[in-house]
């Protein structure tokens, strides 16, 4: 009963059957008729126009995304636990050429108004600070906290009249807006780029990158070639995300994670580290108590030395999960 | 009847097999069982240790393999019309942070002991030139042409007296080594690092970067990961990989798409602008002629004003190539 | 008597008093009184509105100039002989990040009409080849042939019509004006930046970027200070640049130059490979005729296996050029 | 009375002389006598082999220093308010080319032992996180405070037990080995690179890189030409830095800056953040006394809302260091 991560769970049937379907052989590249159909079919799911890249990777979208918002003399703004500072191995210094990733606080890797201005206003605009370009900000955060709509607004606001691009890093944007329950466009807020996630919400190996601004878009074609990211059979990425989009097989797989995290939750009450609004569970845990858990079949990753991290996912069977809540309601 | 290129052929039947077979969830990134299976299934292929890794795309295999050989201030000498020059959108100027591609002649688009050592000898050994570091050859080169084992012993040599590193970039590696008839090891020769491939063959979205040295393949691995490259279900590229080399599907295949750019050639005797070594054939024809091909159903790219190229893949229908083996002869 | 380069020559006694006379304390970095002086005084130079950076090198001026108009994933056109291609030590790599040159043919170093839109001809406007960003011509060129103000104009058009930023290496820029004799605006043409150089002309440590669009000169301030070339003590490289400035010091100096080339020119005649324009002059000498030259006491560097190059400066005294054009004559 | 900042102070008159007895012309670049007196003088001075490079500023110096041991997907810990992480602009994303800076704690800019492990300890040996590869701390510290040779012994010794690389920041190096009165290696310790500051110490424009591993050397030459710091006329450079080493100019300049701060920690007793050990001096000072003193015709920089800091050069005059510290004392 696996609840280490849902970025390898196996990958959902109707995505199987979509990539069978485009076994055909198709213009290359971007070329083909399925990857042509994206634009369309996110800006139906964001109801606004918009120009869609898939990408193989959650670190290439969220690098090639703030690669068009920021020049390598400049910096973006992210909180001190974001996904691009702690775990992806310098990538936004190598697509960005060496631009600062400049670190806000927050609790429940949350940023705020005030831990945002707090960056910013520390910075002197004179040529011996990196000066900032970007913000970006993971919806859900590392910790699981979903933005709500005021607090997007709140620091879209901010980052307009500061001049930044904004842009959301969404590798598992489908659990925030099933948990937010008002549909895509409200869970993004105002961004410039999304890094919508699918790999970990049943897909096998694309990421859409939805830019809401096309003219990044174009810059973002020759950055995606240009790291080797640009797959010959491209149609075989557009493929899973249409798959995903097609019937809102997005949310009903987000939504049966984040049930699975919710069961989670209870049998962990009075241990969460963070309140569970999407499908991953902190929950403070001893080593002898981790110990338990692991000789009853539970796998998880430890966080670090009094606490466990539990995720779910679109597979998550309900018995697994009320099997760990029933375990550790037991502890 | 498509001889456009055989970079959007579909996907061959094995390799579909071990997709599916490798849905269940594993380790992610690369450490599941298949991943962890290819310097095994690879050392057997070259008999002798390597160690493996896989990336979706061509270009990222070869600029993440020449990345480890280069430092940002150094060159690497490649042919003229070489892939990485050409068509890789600057790729390695990206992944190498600004080295340059000294560029050598050479008929056919194979490099010389005399087109390399040109270049090596017109290059002072001060700070105002950039030195060169390693070598890359394509396998077959950009024209289908094949390098027999005496050219790679003598350009190996030159390399390794002038202290550069060595790669070659196999993005049709199966077609040379059809041709040689002589196995992997033979086709390869002396290299330091070969981007092995597989999506033009039969594949999906992986190539295998064969390190013969293991350190350099220790620097790769945080490098791929750094480029966004490291897939967390990395074992659909595993997958892949061990699939082409179960029971020599790669070679299988390659033979198929040869045997079919034999057949054209045949029909396109006189015209012929390279041997045909491999699975592309280069045909003078003069824009009428091209209509006409076209007209019959033919799908094909121009190549310059007065020719084009048609490719075969391994999924080319005898009946296909022998009829456009015909309509070349009746031009 | 040494003919090697202007580059390591005499600074002159003017610019000795300039920096003696800065040496008293004042706002560190670019915020002195001399260094704010700058753009006034180029402005009347050049009659127009302009935003100067001084730099220590010419590669430095070049390459912070370009960076301004080429993004990493871009291109730029210039000579396959031209400094920034050769003897930068891959500068331009490492300043634009992985921008790729891109070679254009030309008689002496000069780029054409024809040569410049053959490459740009060339080029597929599609993610997999580079795209040009800008044009970068040499004036006076590597060879000392001098741009005329029509050929600039023509050269200028074919850039803008194709979007591309502009960019004149000015090394010995004075040569080249001196030589045409219509003052700065003439022998720049429509630029959007402009290296002025200073160093070979009689400076100790100075170039001048001339921004012609104040907002490039704004992202040059930020990437310089990253490039490690603000220097603290700036008011001694402004210093430098308005001494030069100061009663037209720069052209009396080229002139003065330009005046002891011509005399070798006369003594060469019939050897010249390029005509002389401004201060270097290339000649046709095989080794035993450079053997007798140096046996008697003259300098000079070899230029390939069958020529020599003179450089004259603004301090080479007329005797010696007097002799060295007799010896030359007398060969 | 000034007592902005070392780093606009005037030019000593034995640099001066030096500069001027430079003037006639010698090989350019750093092919000239005086470059090529430096290993040597700086190899007395330090008691060992070295190799040194001359560059323009402390950011370059820092930085061509760093570049030859951090790849550019590795990591270089530092003090979090260290000048490179605070004060460069970003360079050290350029140099290292996106290399990462890993912030460390500790009181008055100083890494101990504890901060830096903590640091190193907190990394996963995986390629999710930046590896570190280098230790680079600043002597005197940021706050100047000066490391004992004990203290550099231990940051070495874990430093080279982790296989980092090491470098030392001294742009203000002569303070501290004045105020340790030990010599130049003991202030130093067992580094890999030292930049060695005399722009601030009475020179114009040329900063010291001492390489203790002659290898590190051979890569930053290249890596300076291609930065743009390879100054045609080196030996403007290079009679700086002979002109500090002579007689010991560096120690005596140093000695009399120390002395003059020293002035001012007695008149500010009580007030001092930081203990003064170099010639930096920190102290409370709210709005009202800070105005007090400038109205009384002192010269210096807030240092936040609630201190100030004072810096005295080698040419601080006595009568003004006394004046200020019976301002500070009057308050």
């Amino acid at each position: 009963m696996q609840f280490l991560s849902d970025n390898a769970a196996a990958v959902h049937p109707r995505v199987w059957a979509a990539l069978r379907a485009a076994d055909a052989a198709d213009a290359p590249y971007d070329g083909d008729a399925l990857s042509r159909r994206l634009d369309e079919a996110f800006g139906a799911l964001f109801g606004r126009e918009v120009a869609v890249l898939w990408a193989a990777t959650g670190t290439a979208a969220n690098c090639l995304a703030l690669a068009t918002m920021v020049p390598p003399h400049g910096g973006v703004v992210c909180h001190r636990e974001a996904h691009v500072e702690m775990d992806e191995g310098g990538a936004p210094g190598f697509f960005l050429h060496g631009a600062k990733l400049l670190l806000a606080e927050g609790k429940g890797a949350k940023l705020t108004l005030e831990s945002v201005a707090a960056v910013l206003d520390a910075i002197r605009d004179d040529v011996h600070q990196v000066q900032p370009h970007a913000l970006t900000l993971t919806q859900p955060s590392e910790y699981g906290r979903v933005y709500r709509a005021k607090e997007l607004a709140t620091l879209a606001a901010l980052a307009r009249g500061r001049g930044l691009g904004l842009h959301m890093d969404g590798a598992r944007f489908a659990n925030a807006a099933a948990f937010l329950g008002q549909g895509a466009a409200a869970a993004c807020g105002d961004m410039d780029a999304l890094s919508f996630g699918c790999v970990k919400n049943g897909g096998m190996s694309a990421e859409a990158i939805v830019f809401f601004d096309p003219a990044l878009a174009n810059v973002a074609r020759y950055r995606r070639k240009r790291a080797g990211h640009l797959q010959s059979k491209g149609r075989f990425l557009a493929a899973q995300l249409l798959a995903m989009l097609d019937d809102d097989l997005w949310l009903a797989n987000a939504r049966a994670a984040n049930a699975a995290a919710a069961l989670l939750a209870e049998g962990a009450a009075g241990r969460l580290l963070h309140p569970v609004e999407a499908n991953e569970v902190f929950v403070a845990l001893d080593a002898g108590e981790r110990a338990v858990l692991r000789s009853q079949g539970f796998g998880f990753y430890d966080w670090g030395p009094d606490a466990a991290r539990f995720v779910a996912g679109w597979d998550t069977r309900e018995e697994h999960a009320r099997a760990l809540a029933g375990a550790l309601a037991a502890l």
